[in-house]
C-alpha cells in the first residue's frame, strides 16, 4: 500500500470514484440530462444576468443567496400553487448533491443513521459515507415499489435519524403516493427528505410533497434545476422546508458556497421558466412514446413520472446495453438484473433509440426474455 | 428546545453561523477582498469564455475540470517557475474552503485529528467540525510567529493526521520560512497542508511551498483565485500536490462539483493573469503604505506578505474599530486583544483609512496604548 493510500480514511481505501461512464456516442441517453440545449433567448437572458455580476466579482457573493431563493420561491408558487412558500422556506446550493450533503452534515454524521430504499439514487449511500453517516438500505418490494406499510415497518425497525425517499424514484421512474410520504413522516422521529429531482416531469403535476410541508417541520423536499431547467452544467439544487430547518443549514454550509455567477445564472433561467417548460412537455411526450412503444414490443416498463424509463424483460441486460450502444445509442446499465435505464431524448434521439431496440430484438433475440422472443416471432 | 434544534447534531446546537458582519459603509476593508473591480477587458474575456458554455448547460460539466486544471498548472508554471507541476498535480473546487473540506473528508473524519496553530484562518476549526475531524489548536509563540522547533514539538505532542499551516498567515499576514514547512513535514506522519490563499502578495515571490512538493507526497499547497484574481464572487480554489493524492480526492468530491460556468469563468480570468497582476502590485504598494504609516505613528504592525495588515498597540481594540467605523471605514476585529486587521484598499480607500487612524489617535488617544499616546503628544 502506498504512503497516500495508507493515510486515506479506512472506509475509502480501494474504492473507485462515482461516475457514469462517458463514451463519445451520437445519442447519449444515459445520465438523465435534459436533451435540449439551452435556447438562444434563454442563453441571452442568462448571459445578461451574469453580465451584471462580472465587474463586482472582486467581492464575496451574497452568503445567503437571498434574491435567488426568493425567485425559487416565486417559481414554486407560480408553478405549483404556492403552498405558502417564501424565501425563508427555500435554500440553494451547488446541485442537490450539496443540498443533501448539508442535510446529512447538520442532522446526520458519525453515530447517526440514514435510511434509504434501494435501488434508488446511487449518490445517497455515497453522500452518507462522505459525511460519516451510517447508510441503512431497507430495500424495496419485489417490483421495486414502496407501500406505506413497507416504509412504516422499515422505519420502526431501524429508527433512523434521517429518511431518504425519492419521488419520482431513480432508476424506476415512478412517483410516490402521498400516503407513503405521510406514513414515513408519522413513523419517523427524524428528518424525512423527499428527493424530487424529476418532479416537473410527473404525469400528474400534483405529484409533489411540497403541499405536505405545512405543519411538518421535519419534512424536506429537495429539487434541482439540472433537469426541468436543462441546467445540469450550472449546478443549482434547492430545497423547501420549515424556515427553522433552513436556518440550521447555515451552520454547516461553506461560507459563500454559491458563487455570484451561479446565483445570477439561475435567476436568468428562472426568468425563462415558461419557455423551458415547453421542452419539459416535449420530453414527457417522448418519455411516454418510449413507454408505449417498448410495452408494445412486449417489454415490461415501469410507469414513469421522470425524464427516463426503466425497461425490463432483458435476459442479458449488459448484452442489450452493448447491442444498443453498437447502434449508436448510449443508455445506462444501473446494475439491476434484467433491466436498463433510458433517458428520454429529442424526437430524433428517441426514434434512434426505438430503432436500436427494434434491431436488437430482431437480430439478437437471445438477449431478451423468452416470452418477448415469442411475441416478436408472432409479429408479422 | 424546538423539535428541529433537538434533531441537530449535538456539537452544532446553540452555535451561530460563520460570517463577517456586513455593514453598508463607504470603505470596506474588512474581508480581505481585492479592492479593484474586475477591469472591463477582463470582464469581457470572462463573459466570452462563459458564453461558449451557455448553450450546452443541459449537459453535466466536465467532472474532472481538466481544461481548468491545465490552465491553473500553466499559470503556476509561468508565474512561479513551474516546479514541474502539471494538470495531474492540480485540483480545483468551489473556493479553497471546498478544497480543504475535501482534504478533511479524505484524510480526516471521525476519530482523526487535524492540528492547527491559532490565531489563523478561522474557517479551519469550522471545516474540521463539519467533517467530524477533531481540531487541536497548538497556539503560537507570544508574538504569533511559528518556529521550526515550536511546530516540531506540537506535532510530536499531538500526532495529528493532518496539519494546517497558513502562509502568509491570516490574520497576522506574515509568510512562513521554508524551514517551518520542512520541520512540519519531517515531524508529521500525515498530510501537511500549506494554505497559501494570499501567496501572490508576498514581498518575496519565492515565498511559496510549491517548490517543496517534489519528493514530498504528503505535502499539499492550497490556493484561491479570490484574492490575486479579484475573483471572490466566482468561488474558485485549487491545490497543488502529488498526483496520487489528487486522485484520492475524487472519492469524496461531489460528482460534478464545479459548474461548467465556474470552470469557464476561471479560465477567462486566468487568460488575463498579467493584467490582474498589475492590481496585485498596486495593492502590495498600498499594503506597504499602511505598514509604514502606522509604524510611523508608533503602532506595532506585523510584517505583511498578504493584502492585509495586523495592527497592534490598541488599548481598546473594539473602541478603535468603532472609532474607525464612525469615520466611514469598516475594518475587522478578529478577536485578538489589542489588535485589528485591515485590508489594503485602493489608494483613496487607504488614504481614508489612514486619515481615520490619524483622527482617532488625535481625538480618542485613550483607546491606544500609553506609549503611543505619548508619541502622539510629542509630535508637533
Amino acid at each position: 500500500m502506498s504512503e497516500i493510500e495508507n493515510l486515506l480514511r479506512e472506509d475509502l481505501r480501494g474504492q473507485s470514484p462515482y461516475g457514469a461512464p462517458q463514451l463519445e456516442v451520437p445519442v447519449q441517453l444515459n445520465t438523465n440530462e435534459n436533451a435540449f440545449p439551452i435556447p438562444d433567448e434563454v442563453a441571452a437572458k442568462v448571459a445578461e444576468f451574469i453580465g451584471r455580476e462580472l465587474r463586482g466579482l472582486n467581492r464575496y457573493p451574497d452568503r445567503d443567496a437571498t434574491l435567488l431563493r426568493s425567485d425559487l420561491a416565486t417559481y414554486l408558487a407560480q408553478k405549483e400553487g404556492g403552498h405558502g412558500l417564501t424565501v425563508d422556506h427555500v435554500w440553494a446550493a451547488n446541485g442537490s448533491n450539496e443540498i443533501l450533503q448539508q442535510l446529512l452534515q447538520a442532522f446526520g454524521g458519525p453515530g447517526r443513521t440514514v435510511l434509504g430504499f434501494m435501488p434508488s439514487y446511487s449518490m445517497h449511500p455515497l453522500l452518507a459515507r462522505g459525511t460519516g453517516t451510517t447508510f441503512v438500505d431497507a430495500g424495496r418490494e419485489a417490483d421495486y415499489t414502496l407501500s406505506p406499510a413497507y416504509v412504516r415497518e422499515a422505519i420502526a425497525k431501524h429508527d433512523p435519524d434521517l429518511v431518504f425517499l425519492v419521488s419520482p424514484n431513480n432508476p424506476t421512474g415512478t412517483a410516490l403516493d402521498d400516503a407513503v410520504i405521510d406514513a414515513a413522516y408519522e413513523a419517523a422521529r427524524g428528518i424525512v427528505i423527499v428527493d424530487e429531482a424529476y418532479a416537473e416531469f410527473a404525469r400528474d403535476p400534483r405529484s409533489t410533497a411540497l403541499g405536505r410541508l405545512e405543519g411538518r417541520p421535519r419534512l424536506v423536499v429537495t429539487r434541482t434545476m439540472s433537469k426541468a431547467f436543462a441546467f445540469a452544467g450550472a449546478r443549482v439544487g434547492y430545497l423547501a422546508a420549515d424556515p427553522e430547518l433552513v436556518e440550521k443549514l447555515l451552520l454547516v454550509r461553506l461560507p459563500y458556497h454559491l458563487s455570484s455567477i451561479t446565483q445570477a445564472a439561475a435567476r436568468g433561467a428562472l426568468a425563462c421558466a415558461a419557455q423551458l417548460q415547453a421542452e419539459v412537455d416535449e420530453l414527457k411526450h417522448q418519455r411516454d412514446r418510449i413507454v408505449k412503444n417498448l410495452r408494445a414490443k412486449g417489454l415490461p416498463v415501469a410507469d414513469s413520472d421522470a425524464n427516463f424509463v426503466l425497461v425490463g424483460g432483458l435476459r442479458d441486460a449488459a448484452g442489450v446495453w452493448r447491442a444498443i450502444l453498437d447502434r449508436g445509442v448510449l443508455i445506462r446499465d444501473v446494475g439491476l438484473p434484467g433491466r436498463l435505464r433510458i433517458t428520454a431524448g429529442t424526437e430524433d434521439e428517441t426514434t434512434a433509440l426505438l430503432d436500436a431496440f427494434d434491431q436488437a430484438l430482431q437480430q439478437r433475440p437471445e438477449l431478451f426474455d423468452s416470452a418477448i422472443e415469442l411475441q416478436q416471432e408472432q409479429q408479422p
